[in-house]
C-alpha cells in the first residue's frame, strides 16, 4: 500500500498534451487514454520497434483521414479494411462524405440515392464514380501484369499509385512504401466493382493469389526484434495482425487498442488484448492498453499529442 | 441534396478548443462531442438559460473532482448520487483515492482493506474517517435543529458548510449558494454513517424530509423560461432533472447527455435525450446530443473547451 | 490440465429447464445463463439463505410484471426503484402500457400524450390516474398517521395495501409481508405526486424519513448467516443490497446480476459482482455470476426454469 | 391510439416454443426475440425465399456447434469467417475446446500452452493436429488441381469433403451442398497453416483466386426473388450478404440480426438492419430485427424455437 500512487485530479488545460498527461494520473478511460499515447510514443520513438497499425470501421466517412494520413508517419505496417481502401477512394476520385443524421427516414435516402453510415451520408454517385476510375485501373494492371500473378497486396499498390490526391491515406502509404495487407479485399466495392469489370469482357480476369501475402506479412512479423500494435476496431486487421505473432516464435512487445465492442460475447475485436498474452501473440511483459471509446473521439487526441511530442 | 454539407477531415491541432472545432465537421463521436461544447457554451453565455447539472458514477475516484468544480461556475443547479457526494467528503477530510488495477485479486484486495472501483482503489481508512467526520457533523445538525424539519438539501448544505477543502465540488456548491438535490442519499455512506450514528444514542435522530426537496426543485422547473441540461451518468440525477420537466409546463431548451449505457434495454440512463421529447422533458425544439462515452475520456476535453470559450 | 472439461455441444430442446442445462457445458453468456439458474436455485433451496432481490429498469413497462411477481415467491427483501412501483401502480389502476417503436417521432407523440420507454408506449393517462388515486391514499396515510413519522418501507406498505389488482408485484410483496425498501422513492411520479398533493393544502404533510430504513437493512444484513443476491440491472437498489454488507460483519455468500452496463466507466452497475469481494459485500468464496444482457430476454428462461426445479 | 395494443406480462411456460410466443406481446429484447423467430418461420416456410446466413464470433469454440448444423436444415447459402472454419475443423480432428476461465492469467496459460477465447481454452495442440491435417488436405487437393484455378469455395469443399466429423458444421453444409463463401479466409489458422505448408516445398502452392466467388454470390442475389438473412455477429459475413445486394437490382425482403456492438460508433456490425434500407441491400418494407445480445444466449433458445415449428 506504500508504493499506491494517489489519484491526482485533472485540471483542464487546452494544450492537448499536457491535458493529456494531466490524465495520466487519473483513473478509468482517462488513464487509459494517457497510457495509450505513452505506449505509442515509446514505440515510435524506437527505430528497432516494428509498429503495426490495424484499421477497421468506417473511419474516413467520419472525417479521420487526415489522420490516418498522420499515422502514415509513424506505422511500419498497415493492415486494414476494404471498405477503408473505398472510403480513401471514393475521396480520392473527387466524391464525397457528408454530414448526415441518424435519424433520418431510411427509405427516403435510397429513393434519393443516399447511402447511410450512422449519421454520415454517402451518395451513389460516390461508387459510380469510383466504379469508373477502378475499371479503367484493373484495364492498366491487366495490360501490365497479364495472367501473372499478383499478391493482394501488389494489387493494392498498383492502385494505390494512380492516385492523384494528397489528402488520401493509401497514397500515403505507397509514396512511403509502406507494407498494406488487406485480408478479405474481395468482400468491399473493390470487390463488387471488380465483378462488373469481369462482367464486360471475359478476357478481364486478373490473377490475384488469395494466400500470397502471407509471406510477407510472416517475414515482418519474424524479423521483428520489437513490435508494437495500434488497433483501430478490430476484426480482420486485429487478427492478421496478432495472428501472425501466434505463428511466429516473437511476439509484439507492447499495443495499444481502441474500440467498443464487448469482451464477454467472446469476439476478438472486444477481446482485452491482454488475452493475445494467451496465445503468444503479446509477450509476458508486454505493455497493452484497451480503451473502451468511439475511435473519432480519441484519435484525433491521440495524434495531436504525438505530433506534439515526436515533431 | 444541394444542402448536404461534406465531411471535412478533421486536422490535429494541439489547441484543446480549436481540435475541438475541427471534430464539429465529422461524423459519428467528434462531431457529437462538438456540438456538446456549443450547446453547453450557448446555455452558459445566456444569462436567462437555467443549466441543470446531473451527476452519477465514480467520477471522483476517477480523478475528475477539479472538472467538477469548474462545473460549479456555470451550473445553476445540481443533482447528484450519494456516492458522489461520499467520494468529494473523503477527500475532502484528507483521505485519497489510490491508481489501482481493475486485474488486481479482490479477495488479496479485501484481506488489505482495499476497496476497488474497477482500476481505481479506496483504502477501509476512507471511510473510518469520513464517518468520524459525519458523526461530529451530525452532532453538531443535531444540535443546531433539534427536531426540527430538514429538507435532504438542507442537510447537504449543513455538511457541506462544515467542509474546508478548497478542491472540495460540495464546498464550491455551498459557497456560491446553488441548488443541490440528492434524491436516495440514505443509499451511500452518509446514509450507512448516519445508521451508526443512530445506533451510538437513541437521540441521534434527525427529522429529514423525504419529499421535501420536490418543491424547490419544481420551483426551479417552473421558473425556467429557458433551460438546459447537462447530464453526466444516468440514474436518478438524470430522471430528477427531466421528470421535473414532466410534471411542469415547460420544458428543458437543450441538453447534452454523456455516458456509455444502451438505449435497446430500455433503462432511463441509456435513454437518448430525443426520447425526453415524447414525455414533455424536451422542447420540440430542443437542441440535444447524446455521446456514448466514457465520461471520464470526454469531460477533460469539454470543460477546457468552455473554459477557453468562456473566460 | 486434466481437469478441464471439454465444451459440450448444445442440443436444442424444447423443455426451458433442460435446454438451460444442456447450455451448462458451454461457454460465454450461455454457461453463465446457465450458472445463474444454479446459484438461484440452490440459494431459495436453502432454507437458511436469504435471498435480496434489486430491481431497476423499466422492467414492467416491458411485459415482465407477472415473471417479477413469481420472485416473489422466493425472495426474502425486495429493493426496488421508484419507477418500478410506479408503473406497477399505473396498471393496478387499471392503465395500461403499449406496444411501440423505437423509431417513432417523438415530437408526434408528445402532441398524443404519449410518453416513449424505447420501444413501449405509456399515454399521459396512465399518469393522471395513478395520481388521482394515490392523493386518495396519500389522504388515507394522513389520516391515520397524522404527523407521525413513517418509514418509507412504511409509506410503500401503506400504498401497498390499497392495491386490489391480483397481478400486482407490489400486492404481492406486501401480502407475503416482505421487506421492501426503494431509496430515492421521492424520484418518481409517487415524489411528483406527493408534490402535487402538498400542492392542494398546507396541511397535506407526511412526515416520511429518509434514513429510517436503513435499520431494517442493517438487520436484515446482521441476521443473514447465509445470503444471495439476484439483481436485475444496476443502480440504487444494486448499491443499497450490497453496501449493507459492507457496513456489516457479513457479506453476500452467492449472487447473479443481469444487466448491459459497462465496467470499463467505472460505475456501480457495470462493475462485475467479483469487484464487491474487494468491499467485503460478497464472501471470498462466494459463487456469482454476471451475465450480459437485456433482462426481459433472460428472465423469461431463467424465471421457468426455477418454477420448473422448485414446484 | 385505438390500434396500439397493450403490453401483455409474459408468462413462465416451459415450453420454449410457447414462452417465446408469450414474449411477443412484450417489449425491448423479449419482443425482438420472439419477432426474429417469426420472420426466420416465414423465410424458411417460404420455399422461394433464399436464406443467407452470416456466421462471425466465437461461437464454436462457446458451444453453438450443433445448433449451428441445425442450421444448415435452412440456409440457402452461408457466409462464414476463417475463424469459424478453423474451429470447427479443431473438432473435426479430434481436439477440443474446454470450459476456462475469463479471469485466468493469461501468462501462465501461455506456459502451459494454453490459448484463451474469453472464458474458453483452446490447447495449442488443438492448432498442431489441424495443421498436420490440413497439410495432407493440401497436398490432396494439389494433385487433384495442379496449378488450376480454385475460388475459395472450390477450396473450402475440397477440405470441407475430407472432414468424417458428423457433427460437423462443415461437413453438413457441404453434404448438403450449400454454397459457402468466407472472404478473407487468408486471416485465419487455414492461411498460416498453408503459409507453413508453402514453407515446406516450392511447389506447394494452390492457385486460389481471391475475387472469383464474387460471381457466384452475385448470381445468388440476383436470382432471389425473395431473400432473407440471419447475421450472427457482424464483420464481412455481414457485409458480404448485404453489399451483394447494394450491387443488384435486389433486395433482401427480410432479416434478423443478432449481435452486442454498437451503432453509434458507426462500424458494420452495429448498424442495425434498418441503416440497409438506404443503400438497397434492404427492401423498403422488409420486416427486419437487430437484437442486442450475447448470441450464445440467444441461439439456443431460437433454434430450438425453429425446430418445433418447422418439424
Amino acid at each position: 500500500m506504500n508504493v499506491m500512487k494517489p489519484i491526482k485530479h485533472v485540471l483542464a488545460d487546452n494544450d492537448v498534451d499536457k491535458l493529456i498527461k494531466n490524465m495520466k494520473s487519473a483513473g478509468f478511460g482517462a488513464k487509459k487514454l494517457a497510457q495509450a499515447v505513452d505506449i505509442l510514443e515509446e514505440a515510435i520513438k524506437d527505430e528497432e520497434t516494428k509498429l503495426f497499425i490495424g484499421v477497421s470501421g468506417a473511419l474516413i466517412p467520419a472525417g479521420m483521414r487526415l489522420l490516418l494520413k498522420d499515422l502514415t508517419d509513424w506505422g511500419d505496417v498497415f493492415v486494414v479494411t476494404g471498405a477503408t481502401l473505398v472510403h480513401d477512394l471514393i475521396e480520392a476520385v473527387g466524391e464525397k462524405h457528408y454530414q448526415g443524421n441518424e435519424l433520418a427516414d431510411d427509405v427516403e435516402l435510397n429513393k434519393k440515392g443516399i447511402n447511410r453510415i450512422y449519421d454520415v451520408f454517402l451518395p451513389n454517385k460516390g461508387y459510380e464514380e469510383l466504379e469508373k476510375w477502378l475499371h479503367t485501373i484493373f484495364d492498366k494492371i491487366k495490360e501490365k501484369y497479364g495472367d501473372k500473378k499478383l499478391s493482394i497486396k501488389d494489387f493494392i499498390y498498383e492502385i494505390g499509385k494512380q492516385v492523384k490526391d494528397e489528402e488520401s491515406f493509401l497514397k500515403a502509404i505507397v509514396d512511403k512504401n509502406i507494407p498494406i495487407f488487406c485480408p478479405g479485399i474481395e468482400d468491399s466495392a473493390i470487390g463488387f466493382h471488380y465483378w462488373s469489370w469481369m462482367m464486360k469482357d471475359s478476357k478481364n480476369r486478373l490473377n490475384i493469389d488469395t494466400f500470397e501475402d502471407i509471406k510477407d506479412m510472416m517475414d515482418l512479423a519474424w524479423t521483428s526484434d520489437r513490435s508494437s500494435i495500434f488497433i483501430l476496431g478490430g476484426g480482420f486487421p486485429k487478427d492478421f495482425i496478432i495472428q501472425a505473432m501466434q505463428f511466429s516464435p516473437k511476439d509484439h512487445s507492447s499495443g495499444v487498442q481502441i474500440n467498443m465492442d464487448r469482451e464477454e460475447t467472446g469476439g476478438l475485436s472486444g477481446a482485452k488484448l491482454k488475452e493475445g498474452i494467451s496465445w503468444g501473440k503479446l509477450g509476458h511483459n508486454a505493455k497493452h492498453v484497451s480503451i473502451t471509446a468511439d475511435i473519432t473521439i480519441v484519435l484525433p487526441f491521440i495524434v495531436t499529442s504525438l505530433k506534439k511530442r515526436l515533431k
